[in-house]
């Protein structure tokens, strides 16, 4: 394929621009394989430069001004001449701002529209854009190993000698949906992980997420397993769970479905750990939405946000209506829950749903960011993503395919990582010293799991990752966030590290909406991030000045805070 | 009266007080004529120190745990015996917190709840607290004459000669809810002026309530006028209107009640300035709930807030149910109105409603806000509050008697500065580099009007606290408020002078719940509060290090932050 049949008008004059909250401007349209630019006449500065890969949606309105001569016999609908008209075509893109194009002639519109079709919805990873931008400050190979599983095993095992760093997956032969290297039990040898690994959806056979320094407890993850109707058991997985768990010792396993959901899930060859074949472990259920209903949820958010002008009541009804909030509140309640069972119960915890990509990632992610201060540095967060989402095998080129406003809606896309952002957000509001990173961090996350000059949210696991080479042909998004020219733009000027678990409320009085994400492009948040970067320049003022005196840095001299109470 | 004919049990030993988000604790309850007092045993620390008139509503439940002796035949409650047996009083506070006292012995319980009762209800203005208050740091007359009308005129005939101080109202002879000296047109003599007063509901005749320098427009405030059913006209009235505006120029009457209810007021003797006799005043209705449907609003809302865990649809629909936040839509809508008015079309404003004491209040109070950045210091702040609701006699007596949890609700209880300062926080909210004051201060002005060491919000009108001698007899807030150690606690730290308008967004999406007052006692804000105070410690420690350097404030050598967008 050749980007150059896909476009069948490249550049269109005097096209008129209007975006949410900014003045229309005219200028000239270009499509380029794989952005869209507008320069303004007659200045011509560059007023548009989109990723195409950013359109979720085109829509085509054409408004027939003047006469219409009908195709010669045989002449194809560029023969048409729709003299006098004109057309707007609307674009939704994935990081919800919305475009209107107003183009001089029909035809043209017509061919622009399709153009930005076909382009947007190239299905071949390797003919992205991340494997063609060669951005002049990085290298090709820079921050992709950045966060290496030897080091957080390394770091794993100067606390404990529990658990081991296994390499029985090295050609993604047990699980394909796994990385290479994960850490298992030391008790229990690379082919019983293999055995058990057969008796997991997916392959997905339980490993370490996380461990809980304080109390010497651990968080795992895995599939459900595949019991099936007949109750199918597996002495490998039985004895891999038995053997994390001393004599006496009580276990917990999360279930991110319902008991009945769970129950059925039997019929199609799935299940979950019968308390007979695991005596030791405690299942408890938290049913969390994910796939159609959370992308639907997410859709119809988008849609009530962008009533341009709705009375409170029906507002409310339709934030009501979307249950994000509610997808959001159950989030951090079983991530709490999780956390509660590690810090508070001192027990070893197992979080699973179905195929252990989406709710179990959410909820062991967040447990982490709860429990870990760690994972609240801004490094930290990064590795955390990159371990507990990337690693860990969340389908990204699935589930973020499409954002909130397609129509043509796959089966598979679903906004998990978008809850798990906003799940941070809520987070970052409740505790605003905590976090080391801010909601800018948060939002380009967004952005660039939905569409990306990098290629770090790219393929669905690391398999996929290793056939399409993007560790040796794309750059980083680590490589690129961690320049200290945009480091600096991600930071927190409040943070002062915190080493207590940080226990969110979630009661509903105490979740809020996202403003800074779904009204991003509708009310302009401008004052908002004047506060923002004052606060940075205080700060920096600070820093400078107490450098300059003490040699000392003021986020260091602050007094620690007391944070760390408990929710209800 | 006496208090102590008030106070049948003054001390109870063995007295357990429970309060949300803190642990419980035992002590000794003493019960003052103006406080409930709590010392911990065997500590002694005084844990709780509450003035009784901020006690809304007191519950009380009896638990007979032992056996019960009947009183002797014409015995009284006095001489019952319920060994044994103990009782809980819940106390729900005008600020909105809870208190519970477990209280040993049912008769002692019963004593404290009814002595609590009448000492909370006392109705003698010159009985309560502020009379008795006499703090060492403060002399009586101090901040009393803060903000003398004589000043405000001042600038304003610095500015312009179209307007003069009238002491028409010298005795409250003209009208008993407005201040001695009020300003009017300077071309109508104090005989017109209290004519016109006769044609208005309670003798609230036009005047000025701001004046904009920019283009010389003003805003002017009354009560409506007494048309009644056969359409009565006032001669007086009209001239007064009449002579503001030049031959030719426009001006915009906002009345805040629908078309319909100021129609209906005409059978009441009320009404409206009808076309014919006020030809060059455009009329504008926007309705504005107030009275009853805002007390309700304001009572199911604190309702769902203290709903312990509802799920997500059930918090939303209460929310939604309340109305609270249309109520606060509405009256940013309606100032907006009517800043838009002045500052775009020009144009000279009157605003009134039916008694001109309440939503009339609300939209100039806000108007101003919007408008003039004088306003937005902590100093101009209090002076708008003195002029615009104390002087211009919001019934705060009347309105504030009661707050959101008590049962005999009066017909004129209405949270209508509640209100106000709910507005005032969203602005604070969407500008927050706009205005020298925080959140405190609105939370310290609420916790005030409803129950006070000081006199400023005591009574209903000027006459009133003339009457009782307030300014002799009680301390003023301002006074208090302003002391350097005091008045440090109510800036924002982030402020930054800014010239402009600020237009608030006031689509529903942009509309929050006050948290810091609405789940104040519920949920902690501990780390919101230390945000803040880092905040403020960051801008002392740049402050201090610039002053040191270049002797130059930070907060001065900012640029001017670009504010002043439109909202749709």
């Amino acid at each position: 394929m050749e980007f150059s049949e896909l476009i069948k008008t490249a550049t269109v004059e005097n096209v008129l621009l209007s975006r949410q909250g900014l003045p229309a401007v005219r200028g000239t349209l270009c499509i380029s394989s794989h952005h869209l630019l507008l320069s303004s006449c007659p200045r011509g500065d560059l007023e548009l430069w989109l990723l195409i890969r950013n359109v979720d949606a085109v829509e085509k309105r054409v408004h027939n001004l003047g006469w219409y001569q009908p195709p010669r016999t045989g002449g194809s609908l560029r023969d048409t001449r729709f003299c006098g008209s004109s057309g707007t075509i609307t674009l939704r893109c994935k990081d919800l701002r919305v475009l209107q194009l107003e183009i001089p002639g029909m035809e043209q519109c017509l061919n622009v529209a399709s153009s930005i079709e076909a382009l947007s919805s190239v299905d071949s990873v390797m003919m992205l854009y991340p494997f063609f931008f060669r951005p002049p400050s990085l290298r090709l190979q820079q921050g992709w190993h950045r966060f290496p599983p030897e080091r957080f095993f390394q770091q794993l095992s100067s606390q404990t000698s529990q658990w081991r760093l296994s390499t029985v997956n090295r050609d993604f032969s047990a699980c394909p949906s796994y990385p290479p290297a994960v850490i298992v039990p030391a008790a229990v040898g690379d082919d019983t992980v293999a055995k058990a690994a057969r008796f997991r959806h997916g392959g997905r056979f339980p490993v370490l997420s996380y461990f809980h320094p304080r109390n010497g407890t651990a968080l795992l993850r895995s599939s459900q397993p595949l019991t099936g109707p007949n109750r199918r058991r597996c002495r490998e997985d039985e004895q891999l769970l038995g053997t994390i768990l001393d004599e006496g010792e009580r276990g917990f396993i999360i279930d991110t479905r319902s008991a009945q959901a769970a129950k059925q899930a039997r019929m199609s060859g799935g299940g979950t750990e019968p308390k007979s074949c695991y005596p030791q472990w405690r299942r408890l259920h938290r049913a969390l939405d994910r796939g159609r209903p959370l992308q639907e949820s997410f859709a119809r958010l988008v849609e009530a946000c962008s009533d341009p002008a709705p009375s409170m009541e029906r507002w409310l009804a339709r934030l009501d209506g979307s249950r994000w909030l509610s997808h959001v509140k159950a989030a951090l309640s079983t991530a709490c829950l999780a956390a509660q069972c590690l810090d508070r119960e001192g027990c070893k915890v197992l979080v699973h749903g179905a195929e252990g990509t989406d709710t179990t990632l959410l909820v062991t992610a967040l447990a982490q960011l709860i429990l870990d201060p760690s994972c609240r540095t801004l490094e930290g967060f990064q590795a955390l993503l990159q371990r507990e989402w990337i690693e860990a095998g969340h389908p990204f080129q699935l589930r973020c395919a499409r954002s909130a406003s397609s129509h043509a809606r796959g089966k598979q896309e679903a906004p998990i990582f978008l809850l798990f952002l906003d799940c941070v957000w809520q987070l970052s509001r409740q505790f605003p010293l905590s976090l080391e990173f801010g909601e800018q961090l948060l939002l380009t996350l967004f952005d660039n799991a939905y569409a990306s000059c990098y290629g770090t949210f790219l393929c669905n696991c690391e398999k996929e990752r290793s056939l399409c080479k993007v560790k040796e042909s794309t750059h980083s998004l680590w490589a690129w966030l961690n320049q200290p020219e945009e480091r600096h733009k991600y930071l927190n000027p409040l943070y002062s590290h915190n080493p207590l678990v940080i226990w969110p409320s979630v009661e509903p009085q105490s979740i809020q909406l996202w403003q800074g994400l779904f009204l991003r492009w509708i009310r302009p948040s401008q004052h908002l991030d004047e506060a923002w970067e004052e606060i940075q320049r205080l700060v920096e003022g600070n820093n400078s000045s107490n450098k300059e005196g003490t040699g000392e840095k003021l986020g260091q001299s602050l007094p620690e805070p007391t944070a760390g109470t408990e929710s209800r």
